[in-house]
């Protein structure tokens, strides 16, 4: 059923995150003369129960926290001496009678040695290591993160603890510098960003062969959940499933408690499938768009084979240097031309990049960092500016591509009325429109194709592994193995 | 692969349980002398993002919520008229880019044809609606939810919104009202609960029948959530799925992130599934214990018959009137006497239970209330006392049956160290344990037998069907059908 077995996880990749930390901060400290001494500190996530009752939410950690620790467990904190470099964890002192319900209750050593620190406490001895640790004078310092995200625009919390008031703290140091070391990823982490993009591709080609006109959008996202943790051992998918058919792809963030992948699909439809594992924390996000009966009509072909050419005319360009919004344009423009060819747009394609249309069939992003979170941090750190421009301005990134990066590539065209109406309407854009035409596609609903690339030295690779060009989906959707078998070598999958 | 299909859910159920409500409560505002005027005011749970991220969790409704009106979506209030009986929802009023991002933005009467209320409004509308329906005199009057869960200790929280200080407000009636009338499940809300029952089953035998030694136990936890949800339409799961096996069966409630069913089973092992889907928000909570290669040893038989013997006495003996208290009672009792039968103790068995030696082997209580809640509410109404002796204390309830309740039966029989250890070495309870015999089952774990139970007039009927002989259990892992197929009869399964 797969090919993949879940690989180990290195705590050394925690580690390298760690070092990577304090060697940006002591440079950030040095350059500013600031003295070496205090700690960073962060607190992990809580268990949290469901509304008032003790219905026990499964616990995911805080992404920050993880990157720096990989701890499972909720309510530790963790910290990091500048001046040494050495790690420590806190961990809950355990009432008994956890023994009896949760499990056997660890010693310390069993933490030092799961998760690679240097030194581990109970949480109530805080106080007293941080005052014996310091080397500084003056009250111990401690760097807390504090900062916003700029995807939610919600703020990080920073620690607090029962006797913070005894420290000096600092809130504006760590945030930044913490949230540019996840922007470049290492060996390590690749390799667990690699691990989750396999079984998630391969849980996708799954679900492919699988489809029935028939189904409900819903069995999709179960097939995929499924694979992803019988097989990868992905508990946690990297966010809600979006599995919309027909004119449900026209819904960019379909799948929610409102809109809950819970049509029956029929002969003819369009899926549009948004479905990614999240394996030790690392995640993966990657669109495959097909016809739920395996065969693509012409005019599905036409706008699948726009956003394609988009797709890998981006992925073709990208490399360091490259900056994020002119990646945008391009695969706007060439979305664009193939409206144009298709006869659904007329006029002058130069003409419609000025009047922003092509934010009118891929209103959002073309893509976004992700590592821990699936839209990863450090967009917009200090002195990149959002754009303001329809469909620019929901970029998540307008960076300059950078060796190390991981970055989707998820460029879509869809038919979304409150978006096509008020273009068609509009007197500077209602020209482009062949009403006649476009008629005829408003109920493809949409497509979108995404794939997790990782930038190179020289350009880029694709992490996901998926059929893409339209025959190789009938193929596989009519049985063909995938990879293809390469002739004159018997591997198979 | 599932002889089952989603049942439709009557919006007519939530309406049955607004009467209720309103009947209840109008009774006890005449009992009490105090005019029938006011609404009661429920606030509906909100969407939640992963810390500061914009992950956004998948939303599933408060519970109270869901009992009085149904709703999937988040962010909406709901009232209820005390004086006409009339219901009404408050949606949200969501910006217009909603409809390119999360979906059509649906009009009032969308809502009201949806869940059959009497008359939709925005939140924004609230304090106006309020103003003009109030046919009492003063300001309008409030009904609140607050008070306390009996099973987590927290407490609701009251609806608020913006100018709520414009209404008279009353915190204490609605709360002890509200928790009763869900103890007694309507026809229309059984049958939920038979569903998510009936497809819990069929995906716990499922699970059995492919369980293999050398697997993961996560992967019988994918293996049910996908059965439930590929054929049941649950995306929800009741709780957290406790796949233990081997010393990991001793742990209750084992498979939360600090002990994620992440252990390979070996042959010989014993498996404890505690796992239940749950349908239009009313659940299932299921355990079957089977040795993971198919076989009982004869130490395995032991237990698993003595807290079947248990698990069967009590269905036997519940009906109206019956105290669960003694229902508990009569379950160690039948368990300390196998064990004693067993030679795994020794001496009189009325003096273990004077000693309450029961709750060394079970120190959970026997099953709990189940609704819309796992742990449903109303265990402990004013005037029935929490016990405070060892293993009563943590019965969920300790009332009398009545016809409607709808209940767990789960006895089990564990051999946890924490708890084994000092009863060995009390002085009171040392002299009933064979110390020889004992090492023998250690590593067993335990063993848990669940079924959820519904009170009926004359005695209860047990919604759950799967093995539970250990010879349907071996035959069920060994291929023969379940439910297995009446001669002379040609249905199958």
């Amino acid at each position: 059923m797969s090919s993949l077995t879940p690989p180990p996880v290195p705590m050394e990749l925690h580690a390298g995150n760690r070092r990577k930390l304090i060697d940006s901060i002591r440079r950030h400290l040095t350059s500013s003369d600031r003295p070496l001494h205090g700690f960073v500190l962060l607190q992990g996530g809580e268990e949290k129960t469901r509304y008032c009752t003790d219905h026990a939410e499964l616990f995911r950690q805080e992404s920050y926290f993880a990157y720096l620790f990989g701890v499972r467990e909720p309510d530790f904190y963790g910290a990091i001496d500048i001046g040494s470099g050495k790690s420590i964890l806190f961990i809950p002192r355990l009432p008994d009678d956890y023994a009896v319900w949760l499990g056997e209750i660890k010693p310390l050593s069993h933490f030092k040695e799961t998760y690679k620190v240097d030194m581990v406490f109970y949480v109530d001895e805080m106080i007293q290591v941080f005052d014996e640790q310091f080397k500084g004078s003056g009250k111990p310092l401690l760097y807390l993160l504090h900062g916003v995200n700029t995807d939610s625009s919600n703020f990080s919390k920073p620690a607090s603890f029962e006797g913070i008031e005894k420290f000096e703290t600092d809130l504006t140091t760590l945030h930044p510098i913490l949230a540019e070391c996840r922007v470049i990823k290492s060996s390590l982490e690749l390799q667990l960003l690699q691990f989750a993009n396999d079984i998630s591709s391969e849980a996708h080609v799954e679900v492919m062969r699988k489809v029935r006109p028939g189904m409900k959008e819903y069995q999709m996202e179960s097939m995929f959940l499924h694979h992803t943790y019988m097989y990868g051992g992905c508990r946690h998918c990297s966010y809600t499933c979006i599995c919309a058919t027909g004119d449900n792809s026209a819904v960019l963030h379909y799948g929610h408690a409102a809109a809950p992948n819970d049509r029956t699909f029929e002969d003819g439809d369009l899926a549009l499938l948004d479905m990614g594992g999240e394996y030790h924390f690392y995640a993966s996000d990657i669109t495959c768009s097909f016809p739920v009966n395996g065969k693509f009509s012409s005019d599905q072909s036409l706008i699948y084979n726009a956003v394609l050419e988009a797709h890998n005319s981006v992925i073709s360009a990208m490399k360091p240097g490259v900056n994020w919004v002119d990646m945008h344009k391009l695969a706007e423009r060439i979305i664009l031309e193939s409206l144009k060819k298709g006869s659904i747009l007329t006029g002058d394609v130069d003409e419609m990049m000025v009047e922003r249309l092509g934010a009118v069939f891929m209103p959002h992003g073309l893509g976004h960092f992700m590592g821990i979170d699936t839209h990863d941090t450090g967009g917009y750190p200090t002195g990149v500016e959002r754009p303001k421009e329809p469909g620019l301005k929901s970029l998540r990134t307008a960076r300059d591509l950078l060796e190390g990066m991981v970055i989707t590539v998820e460029p879509g065209c869809y038919f979304i009325k409150a978006l096509l109406v008020p273009a068609m309407e509009n007197a500077r854009t209602s020209k482009f429109f062949n009403r006649e035409t476009i008629e005829r596609y408003r109920n493809i609903g949409g497509v979108r194709i995404e794939s997790d690339l990782v930038v190179t030295a020289n350009g880029c690779k694709n992490m996901t592994n998926v059929p893409r060009e339209t025959w190789e989906i009938e193929a596989v959707m009519a049985g063909a193995p995938w990879p293809p078998v390469t002739t004159g070598n018997n591997s198979t999958k």
